[in-house]
């Protein structure tokens, strides 16, 4: 199997709801850095498994979409629960869309699975790792 | 899959038997910055894999059974090599344990494998992966 | 020059006012990785810089009172704008008055010089140094 | 399962043909920082999955054999275009063919399959897994 | 002192001149990771060193005309070896013109001194550390 | 000024004397990760601070002459506490005596100053920083 990993990063704000939270469940914040692996069982004809700067572009783009934002204001996060998990399979799934949508070059509809982790600090982080 | 990662270390001492080792065979020391990855199939009610405090708490709390200590010395690791392969069992073991106890919370227990890594310098590491 | 440096980290949420800033003007979040190195010409008599247990105690214990917090809505705050060189600056301005305290062991009082680091991801981090 | 991870380095200069690499069709060069993962279910007599030594030894002659050279040059990549991923494949066969020539210790055979992962910047990484 | 930090990198071919550089004799290439520090005594009416997307922005636009390129083929470097330290005090240079010009923004020009710091391998890296 | 950092790495046993360390009064063992950066004013002829083979070589002879030991055993170091910053200075006395043997190039004596960084774990380092 071969893969390709791009990194790139967000910064949100956010609280949790729940005993387990601790003190995280005031409101506070974190930087992700977000690092997605691409895998497929095969090069294609360029002997590439993405092209490394779309799948940045892509990753980027999505990253975007959440960072410099405070996720309990998101309409779409209302009544979840915004863990570093929680996160790592919306980000699976945003770049899922946007391999299906093309973002990431025709030739990436040939990737496999992806794993997303989210470092939330130089202790801690999370994955998703999903078949596409 | 979902997983959380989470970090510690510990500093020991110890000398390995065998020919293989070279200077190794002479008695040293060594800190070990553990990772260990906690894997499950979905989240639980609160949107998470494991409580991250309290998995880093019980990690720590292993770790410092063995830190600060010569392994030679101990007697569970009697006629063993303390390699960072065993060592990284080891840990495994101690956690899997700690979870069957309870020590990482009662949803701990729908965690499904765990990977342990062992990482004695900035060139190498060891791993142990494997079911709860 | 002798120094020893130890690492913490807080996560907060803030926002930030100025167009300078961009999308960081709205409210948003970081981790903010922690290093200080503590400086100082000669060793004491153990032969360190500083005990490094209580100097990590001393800073987790300062990051505490920061972290898990919306930093607009701290009073001390007001009016200021919480940028990651301002917060190296608070970092560095409590430790000062931690080590003034002894809460860094009496021999902390011969540290000459302090460098306070925030990485606020893997691409930016800003530093304080300044004497004691 | 098992395994130990070694790192080693090389730096090579190349170009790569095809419009989806851009800038990248010119004349260029990369640092390779090489890791490698050996995975075998069980420890051999020594309680090691590799003497760490010599997998080192055998990464580092691999990697001096392409290292400080033009890649565009080598005879055995004519027409081949020695993308990252390309270059973890070949450094994964190369491995493959030292085990088997005793190079990595006789048990070394035992080896079950090898990870291997090339990091082209702080940024961006390729991977090749297979079974030896 | 207060310093920010960012971080961008480039991806060069290049051969050295001299007996002393062994294979590096031979052309090659390398990633370069490439941090830079901006330092200033006091912080602006914004609370910041410098502006760190315009920072990076200026960082990566100065990286990109050295990217991709065979460096022993640049009219500008004809007759040079272009080591890591040289390379280090080129990079100081040209942020030194980007600042004057205002690339950095207007503010920027209060920066007193830079340090840039190539990374070549997880092993090795060189400075240029000076007045602006 | 200019500098480069060459990176190396050591693994021993000790303990050290003294209330203030704790646990780690008892016989236990830590890697080190050690950087030197060596600085100069001006470039060789070269266009080099020093030769970065050369150098890693001496850190690594010296550093075997250190490792794979117990440091309590070693006569040089009798009565002495080999803490980290006692290491980092030690360390640089005898970068400077193989200096001045010329182990790293003849023009390597136009090293102004040094600056030696032991990292114990991913938490914490300790630094000797000057003159040769």
């Amino acid at each position: 199997m071969y893969s390709v990993t791009v990194r790139g990063h967000m910064m949100i704000a956010h609280s949790l709801t729940g005993d387990v939270f601790g003190p995280a469940q005031r409101l506070h914040g974190a930087t992700y850095v977000v690092d997605v692996e691409f895998r497929r069982p095969a090069l294609d004809a360029n002997g590439i498994v993405v092209d490394i700067g779309r799948a940045t572009d892509a990753l980027n783009a999505l990253l975007a979409e959440l960072s410099y934002r405070n996720l309990d204001a998101e309409p779409s996060f209302k009544g979840k629960n915004t863990t570093t998990e929680f996160l790592a399979k919306e980000v699976f799934n945003r770049l899922v869309a946007a391999i299906a949508r093309g973002d990431v070059g025709s030739g990436a509809r040939a990737i496999e699975s992806l794993r997303v982790t989210l470092h939330e600090s130089h202790l801690a982080s999370a994955s998703f790792d999903g078949r596409v």
